[in-house]
């Protein structure tokens, strides 16, 4: 069998729909994934804006078995499998892998802070020893605005040169431009370096990196795709604009109540709007503030479409 | 069944023991554990200092039932079982209930930052509702230095006048007496606050506070209990100043390794020293240091034995 490919291109770290119950809910979930395939964004399932953090080991093992069997094409997922604990990183990478995915979204563990960058290069190291599989495509997630413990260029480094074949890039959603470059410059020609939001997808892409990881993915797919194959032609500076001003609408501290309230409003399901706590829905008035200035932007979600058959 | 009476006190964090392979080590918690009962310190296990966040669910599970298979006294037992992930911490907390344990110590779900209030209540009112029990007592765990997300009073006094018979205490690891003393005042006369440290065990005493709650409790738990027996007496001051004393010696960041180092010391057992990552071991010249300061300060472990048979 040959060597998955790396991932290149623009990926929705896809939210996780739930029911009122609060349980997860794989019917909108598998409908959303095939109408982000629709539109060429690969499926960062199970990220920050997955709520995955919110979900327990099996909750999520069973979610993937479920986009499987429906027929999501497993090499255009790159499901989270990073966790506090070292034994929970280690079930879910190796789940991911014999599901057959192009790659895995790795956190540090994060509960302990002012750990030494020797304490999170044995991490990693332990997990991808641990799993054990040539197949194993590894891309590193620095996000310490949240994470707080988050993965300096000098351990992106020393991962790379241990586990060549292994660590195959990064997503840095530290909203820091310079250290994204950084990452280009020192991950040498085949490292994959995402930005984790669209704002910086031009200038990455001319820098040298391989696409953007971005929550907003979810609901503007096709615009930032365009970005994406357009980036060299002289459309890019435009695209780009068109793509922040959209951005600007949904930004807040934690944007997947935002997204969430818009794939309700598009699909007119306000089961949407679901989230497990701590995150709260967004409130009618601000719901309707953001369906009003998507409305100004003449903002479309062409082929959007609810589950074929009603959810259980 | 009479309702469980709250817990006060002195009560350690229990260190997790782990094999070289990185596995839990059930005979040698259980070992520690009698040995903490015998100095009359209760087992807050699976806290911060156990290294708890580096577990799975399933490997708290199986070592809180060889605890209780071993005859430890799960009315002296507090399991730590707030998790990021709702699914987990109800998991967790219904398990203890159901092991007869005098309570559990939940952090608040701590991957997300910047959340509300709202969020946070509701986070542990749906862990309270879902568990479903009136044998659950709920101490809550404010470590905003760990975990970054905390648990402001007006969201505690929320707390306990929505579920007064089940939200019965915190332990507030802020490090900051006046959060401790908001506590003890606005909490009512039958909340119990734990001091994070028993660098404030005396003042907390002093306000009305319940005990400690405190990492050096798994090295120095008489000498912590004697405090807690004798703190309206004339020597409770320079008991205080003794602890302080010890304590100095083993701070640092993570005080984990630390501690495993003294265990592994005075039990001659270097497999005590193992930690997951992303903590490291002290390290020679480290363990070393600290045992020459110990020395000097003649500290001792009366009691302490290794496990009555060979761990397997």
């Amino acid at each position: 069998m040959p060597l998955p490919e790396r991932v290149s291109g623009v990926l929705a770290p896809v939210v996780t729909p739930f029911h009122k119950d609060l349980s997860p809910d794989p019917e909108r979930l598998i409908a959303h994934c095939r109408w982000l395939l629709s539109q060429d964004v690969g499926l960062a399932v199970f990220g920050t804006n997955s709520e995955a953090n919110s979900l327990s080991v099996p909750e999520r093992m069973e979610l993937l078995e479920r986009l499987v069997e429906a027929g999501i094409d497993p090499s255009r997922m790159m499901p989270g499998t990073g966790c506090c604990s070292l034994s929970d990183s280690v079930t879910l990478t190796r789940h991911a892998v014999e599901a057959g995915c192009a790659g895995v979204l790795m956190l540090p563990p994060f509960y302990y802070k002012g750990v030494s960058d020797e304490g999170l290069f044995r991490s990693f190291a332990e997990v991808i020893e641990r799993v054990g599989s040539a197949d194993l495509r590894v891309y590193l997630y620095h996000i310490p605005p949240v994470s707080q413990v988050g993965i300096p260029v000098e351990l992106v480094e020393r991962l790379t040169r241990a586990y060549p074949e292994i660590v195959a890039g990064i997503k840095d959603s530290s909203g820091d431009w310079d250290n994204t470059r950084a990452l280009i410059e020192h991950g040498g020609a085949n490292f994959r370096v995402f930005s984790g939001s669209e704002s910086f997808l031009l200038r990455n892409l001319e820098a040298g990196g391989a696409g953007c990881i971005s929550a907003t993915a979810n609901v503007n797919p096709a615009a930032i795709r365009r970005l994406y194959e357009l980036w060299k032609t002289p459309a890019a500076g435009k695209l780009q604009e068109d793509l922040d001003e959209l951005r600007s609408c949904l930004q807040m501290p934690v944007m997947i109540p935002a997204l969430k309230a818009v794939l309700a409003s598009f699909l007119d399901d306000p089961e949407w709007e679901t989230v497990r706590p701590p995150l709260m829905p967004l409130g009618r008035q601000r719901v309707n503030e953001l369906r009003q200035r998507l409305a100004e932007l003449e903002f479309s979600m062409p082929g959007l479409a609810p589950p074929s058959s009603p959810s259980p």
